[in-house]
């Protein structure tokens, strides 16, 4: 049976650091909201979020479907995928630690959201563009290098290859995905913070030409950057 | 050996949700940062977080020594605890929903942190109070009954006693505390939102009388909230 991801459709977002996993690892799974089908779309989507048959309903898009087993939170979808798809390590120390990784990266990419919304979700850009410069230039300054550090010590300790040793795991392609959106929303100061980050800017090459992200991300099953999601382009918030 | 917590000293913080599963546990732990001996202090704690000799090193506090293997963000300790104390169901599936909660109560802890600093952590409240009033009214009104609003749904799907089932587990624990925190820093916005969710307060009531947990809230070892932590009360902020 396929596992099914069940996201926004017009955006990356959280679903994507799920995606990017589901092709590494070459498997059958259904982008199940993308899909020209009565089950595609955003209202059916909701409708089996809060499906009240389910008693472990998730938060929030994104969620997997595994067989009958249902689980939301993009970190815990990794969680249950990381071993059965051979990207999590060997160990349970590794599959922790990839996980810790992980949780590191998505905090990184809550501060990067918050760039643009400070204010909340409730409001749009364009109604706390004063607060989103104040917020991104602090980003820009102190966050952006603190995280991209981390990674660059983490990546150096470790042999340079990847974040958890030589075998590729979730962590690595997820920290790909956040330099990689890092490079569109903040052009200018990713260039900057990344050249004291060598190894990392390494590591999203080196995933970027993996055989099966390079196919994946010049498809149509891509979804390019938009000031929608996560990482936006509003060049103001690069300074 | 005993665990070993290394948080800052002087708040419940994040990790907070790591000690509530300790002492419910019963097991013991040393609070490292609060020791008064050579490894207590803020700055041993600091060298340890950047130990050149830890590959795996954790990004921020806390972190958790068990052993030699060291885990940094509050959620990863717990899927390492969980297990281990009896806190996470009893099936594979048990865990990855309980997990999914922790992450869902963790996003809701970010947001009640957003609301004192929605222009980040490099500025003091006091120069993002405008914008913090805002941001809060925000939370109030449309996030806080949306968290408990699910949290509710859950309990109740779940035949009311515990997130997972009947056995309590960490998610648990940190949604008392996430509800502790809130009729702390929002005493009039919670009690409203707690009208719909009574299942929600029953939990935080039937957590707080739990004997250890009664015996270490009423213990010095449970730091005060307070106005330098996750959930502070500006009464400004509480609309």
């Amino acid at each position: 049976m396929s596992y099914e991801l069940h996201y926004w459709p017009m955006i990356q977002g959280r679903g994507e650091f799920v995606r990017l996993a589901l092709e590494e690892a070459g498997v059958d799974y259904i982008d199940v909201v993308r899909q020209d089908d009565d089950a595609g779309g955003i209202d059916p989507m909701l409708d089996r979020l809060s499906d009240p048959k389910n008693p472990r309903p998730p938060f929030a898009p994104p969620f997997l479907r595994d067989g009958d087993l249902v689980i939301g939170q993009s970190a815990a979808i990794l969680l249950h995928l990381g071993p059965r798809l051979g990207l999590a390590g060997t160990t349970e120390r590794d599959r922790i630690w990839t996980h810790q990784l992980q949780l590191t990266i998505a905090d990184a990419v809550d501060e990067v959201h918050d760039t643009h919304h400070p204010l909340g979700v409730d409001l749009y850009y364009t109604d706390q563009r004063p607060e989103a410069l104040r917020r991104a230039a602090g980003f820009r300054k102190t966050r952006l290098p603190k995280f991209l550090g981390y990674f660059e010590r983490v990546l150096a300790a470790n042999g340079g290859t990847g974040l958890v040793g030589a075998d590729l795991t979730y962590a690595d392609l997820s920290l790909f995905q956040l330099v990689d959106g890092l490079h569109y929303a903040f052009p200018k100061a990713t260039a900057v913070a990344l050249q004291s980050a060598p190894q990392v800017e390494r590591l999203h090459a080196a995933v970027a030409q993996r055989p099966r992200i390079a196919a994946y991300l010049s498809s149509e099953r891509r979804i390019p950057f938009n000031e929608d999601g996560i990482f936006r382009r509003y060049p103001e918030l690069d300074g």
